[in-house]
Formats: C-alpha cells, sequence, structure tokens
C-alpha cells in the first residue's frame, strides 16, 4: 500500500492510495460489504457507483460461512467476486455491541454466536488469523470500542487495553501484502486520543483510525473531537474514521483531514426507503410519491434515475419487490459516490470552504433528519 | 403484429412475431412480471437472458398500483422500463383462484381485493378497458377457467360462458396497435376442447391460446389434451399454452405445435434455491453446495455460473441476502432463454426428435423431480 497526498485545502487532504488490487482517490467513502456482499446490490453495480474500496466484517464472515470456506475460494475478492481492494475490520466493535452475550478479558472475547448461539472466542491474534484468512488489503487491529457515556477513568483503561492489543496485533501481523491499520480510542476526551495516538504511532501502522465515534454522542461533541484530533494524526498515512458516516459528518471529516470513511447508512437507509438527494432526504413511502413520476433526483445518472420514477420505485416498495430496495441502494451509494467526488474536485481546487457552504445549506435546508 | 411461420418439423413450428416494439422468435418463453417486475431483477437483465416479450397481469396491477398511475407514466412499459412486447392475462384466472372471495356471474366477477379487502368487480369489458390502459401488445380476453376435476357438462357450460366472454371481449377491445387473443377451454375433453377452438375461429382473433391446463390434472392427461388439440388451432397465428411450464412440458407443446410460454416455475424456483440444469434440478441449499466452489452449471454463460461459486450463492441465502434470489433467477431464467434457443434451432434443422430425447435423458434422468 502506497499513500501520496497530492493537494490540500486547509487541513482537507486529497490523495491516492495506491493497493495491488486497484487505486483509490481520497477522500474515499466505503460501503459496507458485512458478510460477502453490499446488501441487495452486485460488486459491478458497487463499482459503477464510483467506489472503489468496500468495508467487510471479520465477525460475521467468520461465523458465516467461515474462513475454510472463503478460503476453498481464494480469499474474500474471489468469494464475492470483487476485484478492487477490501478493508477489513477486526470484529471488536460488533463483539463488543453483543452486549449481554459476551465476556472481555485481557485475553480476548468470549461470545456467544448470534446465529447458532455456539460459543466463540476472539483475540487480536485470531483476529489478525482470519483477517489474513480473508486477504484483506487493509487489516484493522482488534480493538474495544469505549462507551459512550463513560467515564474519565473508564475510557482511559480501555484506551490502554486496545494498545495492549493493538500491540499484540502488529506482532501477530504476517500478512506482507496486508496493509495494518491502528485505531486511536480514548471517547470524548482528546487528551486520551492524543496519547491513543501517540503510543500507536511508536508501535507503528500502515495507517490510523478514530475508533468509537458516531456510538451516541452528541453531533457537535463528535465534530470536535474530529476537529482537534485529526490534524495531529500522522499526515504521511491514511486517516480512516470509522463508521461515518452523514454527508454532513464526512464533510466536517475532510475538512479536519481525514482520508476514508465507511458507514452503513446509504444502503440500510435505501433498504427503507430514504433517499439521499441535495435537498435532503426523500422519504420514497410517503403518498405524495404514489403518482409522482418524476425520478428521485432531476439531474442524477444513477440507475434508479435514469429509468425509474418514484411512483415505480414506491410500487415496488409497496409490492415487497426487491428490485425497489436495489435501485434505492443505488442511488445512495452514486449518491455518495458523488460527493465524494465533488469534495476530491473542492479539495483539489482549495474550494472546500465554499462547497461546503453550498452543499450544506442545500442538502439540511431541504430537511434532511435522517440520523 | 404479424405472424410468420418459417420452419416447421412434425407438427413442430419455428416462427417470428413482428410486434412493433420488437421482433420476437418462437417458439418463446415468457418470463412473468406478474406486478410490473419480473421479481427480483431488472428489465435489462429479463432481456440479456434471452426473452423477448413478458408478461404482466391485469388482477394484480389494476388493483396495486392501479392503471391511473400507469397511465401517467403512459403505458406499463413506460412504468416498468421493459421497451419490449408485453402480453397481459385478464384477470380471469386470478379472479378464478380467489375461490372463497369471489362471486361468478354471467355478467362477470365479483371478488374481494386480497390487498385491501375492498369489493372489486371485474367482467369482459372491463379487462378489456385495464389491457387497454396498460398499452399490452397482446390482450388477452377474459374468460373462466374450468376446474380439475370436473364433470363434462360443468366443463361444456364453462367453456360456453368464456365463450361468450370472448365474443364480448371482441366487441368490448378498441386497442388497433393491440393483438387480442382468444382462449380456448374445455377441460380434458378434446370434444369441448374443439368446438371452443372452432366458435373462436369464427369470431377471430389474432391468436389462439390454450387455458385452464396445468392446473392440477396428470401430466399424460396434459399431454394428451395438447397432442390432439394443438395441431387442429389455426395455423396462421400464434398458439399459445398458458401457464406452461416445466421444460419437459415445453417440449411436448414444441412439439404438437405450440409458439409461446409462460410460466412462474424459473423464476419462483429461483427464489427457492431450486435451479434447473441440463443434469436435472440443483437444489442450492442441500449441505453439499456448502463448500462447492463451482459454478450452478459448467458451461452456462448466465451472470451466477461465470462469476460465482454454488457455495457463495448458498452463503447468501444463508444470510438472507437477496442478491442469491435475484442470480438464481438469472441462471433460470437463462436456463429458459437456452432451451428455446436450442429448441428454435432443432426445428429449423429438423433435428427437434433427437434434441428432444437427448434432452430429456439428461436432465429427467439428473433427477429432476420440481413440478
Amino acid at each position: 500500500m502506497q499513500f501520496t497526498v497530492t493537494a490540500t485545502d486547509g487541513n482537507a487532504r486529497r490523495g491516492t492510495i495506491i493497493f495491488s488490487r486497484g487505486e483509490v482517490e481520497t477522500p474515499a467513502f466505503m460501503p459496507v460489504g458485512t458478510g460477502g456482499a453490499v446488501r441487495t446490490v452486485a460488486p459491478e453495480e458497487v463499482a459503477e457507483s464510483g467506489a472503489r474500496v468496500i468495508l467487510g466484517n471479520t465477525f460475521h464472515l467468520m461465523l458465516r460461512p467461515g474462513t475454510q470456506v472463503i478460503k476453498a475460494h481464494g480469499t474474500l475478492h474471489d468469494f464475492m467476486h470483487w476485484s478492487g481492494p477490501i478493508l477489513t475490520d477486526s470484529g471488536g466493535f460488533q463483539v463488543w455491541s453483543l452486549a449481554d452475550s459476551r465476556n472481555i478479558t485481557e485475553q480476548g472475547v468470549t461470545f456467544r454466536s448470534p446465529f447458532d448461539g455456539s460459543k466463540v472466542y476472539l483475540g487480536p491474534e485470531e483476529s489478525m488469523s482470519v483477517q489474513q484468512d480473508l486477504g484483506s488489503d487493509v487489516v484493522m487491529v482488534f480493538d474495544e470500542c469505549t462507551a459512550y457515556p463513560t467515564t474519565y477513568e473508564n475510557a482511559e483503561s480501555s484506551m490502554n487495553r486496545s494498545l495492549r492489543w493493538a500491540r499484540r496485533c502488529r506482532d501477530a501481523h504476517g500478512g506482507e501484502d496486508q496493509a495494518l491499520f491502528g485505531i486511536a480510542q480514548g471517547g470524548i476526551y482528546p487528551e486520551l486520543r492524543i496519547r491513543s495516538l501517540e503510543a500507536l504511532e511508536e508501535i507503528g501502522f500502515d495507517g490510523y483510525a478514530l475508533g468509537g465515534l458516531s456510538v451516541g454522542e452528541p453531533t457537535e461533541q463528535m465534530h470536535s473531537v474530529l476537529e482537534q484530533i485529526t490534524p495531529q494524526m500522522p499526515g504521511g498515512s491514511p486517516r480512516y474514521l470509522m463508521g461515518v458516516g452523514r454527508p454532513e459528518d464526512i464533510l466536517t471529516g475532510v475538512r479536519s483531514g481525514i482520508d476514508l470513511f465507511d458507514c452503513v447508512l446509504p444502503t440500510r437507509n435505501a433498504r427503507n426507503g430514504w433517499l439521499y438527494t441535495r435537498d435532503g432526504i426523500v422519504r420514497l413511502k410517503n403518498s405524495a410519491n404514489r403518482t409522482d413520476t418524476n425520478p428521485i433526483e432531476e439531474d442524477c445518472r444513477c440507475p434508479a434515475c435514469i429509468s425509474y420514477s418514484r411512483s415505480y420505485l414506491r410500487h415496488l416498495f409497496t409490492t415487497s419487490e426487491s428490485l425497489g430496495k436495489r435501485l434505492c441502494t443505488l442511488h445512495n451509494l452514486w449518491f455518495f459516490g458523488a460527493l465524494m467526488e465533488d469534495i476530491r474536485g473542492a479539495v483539489a481546487t482549495g474550494t472546500l470552504d465554499s462547497f461546503s457552504r453550498a452543499f450544506l445549506e442545500s442538502y439540511l435546508g431541504g430537511g434532511a433528519d435522517v440520523a
């Protein structure tokens, strides 16, 4: 993996990450393909939306279908027919989310599989091994997500555990062709975030991520952490904001210096009939769309807007026809693809400020209210 | 609509139907797009499978979204983005199928909408009006399906009612660009079928269909009716066997002189993970496929077989990922598309007998057992 910053605009960076499986222009958004598929769409459709790298979930894939099945195909890429780079998360966030059915110790996490109730163990070394089996282009360290809200002391001790696990991940990481990213924790406490970052940099990673954001804290708090911390992340490596997010969060992230984002919002919202437009969120199921022969968005070039009306798309939802979710997912992925392309253009031309202002005025002014 | 027979092989015919919206090579199979979509797939994917004409359902579309919504888009083609010809059934079979919630009189049928319980009336004139609104390229007469089993007397009186309704449809049919097909009824009684056909021919239609087959009668009985009746259908017009069927039924139909088929089997079976191959039906969910890195069918060029393994497709079903149903639907549509292409080639070269023998030996010998 090779990362180059090609332009800056304030703290924002325009760059390129070269993987053996292809180039990624940054800032970039990574659609989430949790269990070996970006839900409702085919990989070539994901690529057509402008996405060049997707995310896979260690937690889901190790349980279903299991790494043995994937390895029989080669890598996750071969299994799911995605030839571009794949970043896999470590499973840390998912096992932490299991709340009632997991037990976290210094060694690792024992949990009950939500699919068959079986007892499973996942620790730093196991996560590295699974991600090596998946053949991920970017491997994430196994970390402990810090809860929100929590005390400074709890955030500190959790952050320190994540650092100890990060060291074990670095030691266990074997893949020469696989980049390894560290994850800074520390909750909403800037001082902890900085200490986490400094310690990670000392261990040495190919990229650095901010974890444990967008987990319930107020937007202003998230944006405040971003603005304080991101500029202090190592400048020569990709910076990745995990699990974020909404267009307004992405803009704040980019403006503070983030290069990579991932989030389930465009795909999950699409399956619920919530569609991103420059004028805010369109709720497809609203009765006003029953007879509306216009596309979701007039000047959008996505497969849904080129060929179908809001009325028809709504009809597909009404009749439980999966083509509806697929077309809406494509629209939202194209919206995020176009947003990132516009952002990259604005950074390159030093016009990110005015682009952000104009975009947010239209987008938030249009009544967007989907969290 | 213009129909030309270009070759024959025994009773089998190879032909071309020219519609203003495109040419259809016959014998042809029409995928079913009940409610304005061929389930789980996009129209361009249907076309890529080799299908040139699809079927829409008057019953479903008049209830959801209603003809007013479709007319606001133009025709059903514009609504669902299918530019080729569309044949619509009359709604007769669907209201008849409602058994407990419909009342059939000489005038027409009153029934409860299965979607909202509202009382709806559909008769010959109403069916013609809806199909005109849909802009169908082929309009089917509104008929009464004859139950199986039933007495000769009941089959006769039902057949006569269908004839009276067929005359009313002919009188009410207004679309100059729309072909109108009559439907021969008469159950399993050849004499009634012949009388029905003769009376329909006297009224005069652009094509002739056999209705009320594959409704529960034994296969041999269906095939026997086909072999006795089809050769006596008007030779200068397309002959359409409604709601059929399985590959073996299609072969019998073609050999007796049928030109058009429609059936939900390839699409419905696909959504259940039942896949057509030259060696019979593959049940994707079988545990043997969990680790099978081979495609569904080695030499198949469909989008599922070109890019995905049985193991991956099975994984998509296991994880309730709709891409699985879509890819399996595509495979089955491609299978039917290839079968019809092979059949057309065999008729053209006078080799239908040997093709049928070889196909059935492999297909039925492979353990196919899906009804």
